[in-house]
């Protein structure tokens, strides 16, 4: 037995589990909700709609440039929470666990999402503990569950959102850099400029743009997909349609060439730290002044507009004058992204 | 390109992920609030206290006598949520499937989902779909994350347990049916009597309990560690102790011949449909009617109470007169259990 490392015992509701809990998980992620251990946590309820989501989160490496899956966990729900127009509150995290982890890895990621988690204000109140036998699962994956509160003033993301012909397209910033930085790390390339994932909160951001809320009529977060097959979900079947402007999207230069040698498409790319918002016709220039306030939002730009002329369809206006339907994207482009 | 096997794509978070979505897990999980498919589920909010939990399965073999993953998954979460005095209300599914799942088999999982939430009167409103290369995984691990509501009656759960000596504890079955049900489809045994897993919702059980719910102390769902590790954590560095008497835990026959055969002690055995309960002295009889007027409580029986003569400690009283003293399981009697 090495003691430095996960065992089945660890995984068995018994003594080592007991130990693993109390010695790591509650010690880092230490607040009165979670601190009884039952089989379930107590929260106060609210009398507001909640938004409730959950993601598995699978990536390699674990350890990846800018993150690693832990951070990776707690931002990417934390988004979904932010995203939907809910105040991020509680999280849940549930690990599956390899036999043979290192406890020092499973320390260092768990500590990444207790601060991340106190980054962007919320609690893991409740969790769970898996382990299976080397070759079952890939290191770690962890599962987070997210309840976020829904202000009333807010109420309208709970309803069908309202799009009419010219209101406009915004991005919170760059695109690729999550996926590139994963893959570079995967394949090992030697990037002369290196790129970091782009892994963070979006709470605050959506809290900056949510200040004048009637302002806002959607916000997603560009994960995977990207922000291709996100804009055919939005306009498929409905009677707009959707047009984007490719020299407005932007691209880090690094980010372009890797997408360039891999024949990669960077609207098909995820991304951990960016979002869309479909905002009112004249409220562009004011929501972008209050996104680019934050260094999360400084990037952010005017990418495009609802339209009527093609309903139903996404269509990016080339660099080179062309236009290009867009579809979702077909396949898979890098696996294990997230 | 097999279309009946589970593909990378299938996670891409692109058209195929988006297929398998509505053609698969929203037709299985019909219901208003998942329907939008967006990236959180509204949910309306609740004046009273919330109860939160999370559980991921990674049970082997994923199809066992009397149940599958996906009967467990809904089942574990929503017995979490029971025995913390909630009745349970809306559960998330995080999906990691292995590149080459057969869609069949997926799609028994999700439908015995389905009918386990029906049967428990939970709803899946929100869900996430990961899909990792072959060898990655091992078919499928389901997490399923939980809400559920405390009525105003049953607060006191919420509360520090107020355990005096002379309280009962009572079993609402038998011990170590799904451990050995899950051991003989893993080993291949042959019984002459099958077992069958005991996997079931328990929130109907707790209703009965709790139809005086002052009476009930606490409750618990006797999962991985099994029975005594449970007794142990109870009275661990409490001021009261707890005595249990061997003959009267019930254990089926062939469950006990397994056991003989494996050297297991059922007292550590998983369940995933019983619980225990501890209820102010006097109570038991009429808890104990309740409990037996349902078919999954049939043998629902008093087997010990809180004792102040050995504080902190869990003590069996053997068949044959002698004395044990529990301690919490130590080491893995059967990995992949749950």
């Amino acid at each position: 037995m090495n003691n430095h490392l996960i065992q089945l015992g660890h995984g068995s509701g018994g003594r080592m589990s007991r130990n693993l809990i109390t010695q790591l998980f509650a010690r880092y992620f230490a607040n009165d909700t979670l601190r009884p251990l039952g089989d379930s946590s107590y929260i106060a309820g609210q009398t507001s709609q909640l938004a409730f989501t959950t993601d598995s989160y699978v990536i390699d490496p674990v350890f990846f440039p800018g993150g690693n899956i832990g951070q990776l966990a707690v931002c990417g729900t934390v988004n979904d929470l932010a995203v939907s127009g809910a105040i991020p509150r509680f999280l849940s995290a549930g690990f599956i666990l390899e036999e043979g982890l290192s406890l020092k890895d499973l320390e260092k990621i768990v500590a990444a999402m207790a601060v991340e988690a106190a980054n962007a204000k919320v609690q893991i109140v409740t969790g769970d503990t898996k382990v299976v036998r080397r070759g079952q699962c890939d290191k770690i994956y962890i599962n987070t569950s997210g309840i976020g509160e829904i202000p009333e003033k807010h109420a309208h993301f709970t309803r069908k959102p309202a799009m009419q012909p010219g209101d406009k397209i915004l991005l919170s910033g760059s695109l690729g850099d999550h996926a590139i930085a994963v893959l570079a790390a995967r394949e090992n390339l030697y990037l002369e400029e290196p790129i970091l994932s782009d892994v963070a909160p979006l709470n605050h951001l959506a809290q900056l743009a949510l200040e004048q809320p009637e302002q806002v009529l959607q916000m997603r977060d560009i994960t995977r997909g990207g922000l291709a097959t996100i804009l055919v979900e939005l306009c498929e079947n409905q009677s707009f349609g959707i047009e984007v402007l490719e020299n407005e999207i932007p691209i880090k230069q690094p980010v372009r060439s890797v997408c360039e040698l891999f024949g990669f498409d960077p609207l098909y790319l995820a991304n951990e730290g960016k979002m869309l918002l479909i905002v009112k016709n004249g409220t562009e220039k004011d929501i972008l002044k209050r996104l680019r306030s934050n260094l999360a939002g400084a990037n952010a730009t005017l990418i495009g507009e609802i339209t009527d002329r093609h309903p139903g369809k996404a269509i990016m206006q080339s660099v080179v004058g062309g236009k290009r339907l867009l579809d979702m994207l077909h396949g898979e482009l890098v696996p294990r992204i997230c």
